[in-house]
């Protein structure tokens, strides 16, 4: 057994990504950051669909269309494959714990 | 965007599932119990393999081979389908906040 909130590493100059569980399709994975957020250019472009939830700490992500959606602990988000976004800001003050599934939508 | 703290039913008489996000062979479910566990006798024995994480109280998992696995906030453990398992306990005095996602192994 483990615990999303314990082996996070001391130094995070980078962000942390650790998958948790992959499956057939599917993908769970841990997100630690801290101050980090996507590059001020671009958007991420992704061809599965990503379903995320902050579980500690707070981010900002953007839309391109929507704008800025801000993640506290519990909430969470279901963002379409090829829907444009970004991380634009996470709490520099202390880590932010994301958890992220992967997957594909069903077809129609 | 929704929070998985919130929007707890209060009368909590039944345990509560709900379908968070739904994919091609994947679902992420949010499961709240107060005191809640699985009928006394027979095993869940499931299709599926299941990822799930305490996010809030506390509950116990009793396997069929390995015994009682004690699961805290942020605790998470992988079971394998057809891993015979029940929920033995489930904290009483507070709601426990768990989250699950149904998927299939990778074919070898």
């Amino acid at each position: 057994m483990k615990n999303l909130f314990a082996s996070i590493p001391k130094d995070l100059e980078q962000e942390f990504f650790e998958t948790v569980v992959q499956g057939e399709g599917i993908k769970v994975e841990r997100i630690v950051s801290r101050g980090h957020r996507s590059p001020a250019s671009g958007w991420y472009d992704q061809a599965q669909s990503e379903w995320v939830v902050v579980l500690k700490g707070e981010a900002i992500i953007a839309f391109e269309q929507e704008g800025d959606v801000v993640l506290e602990p519990g909430d969470h988000i279901d963002i379409p494959a090829h829907k444009r976004h970004r991380v634009k800001w996470t709490d520099p003050e202390q880590e932010t714990v994301w958890l992220a599934v992967h997957y594909s939508r069903r077809k129609a």
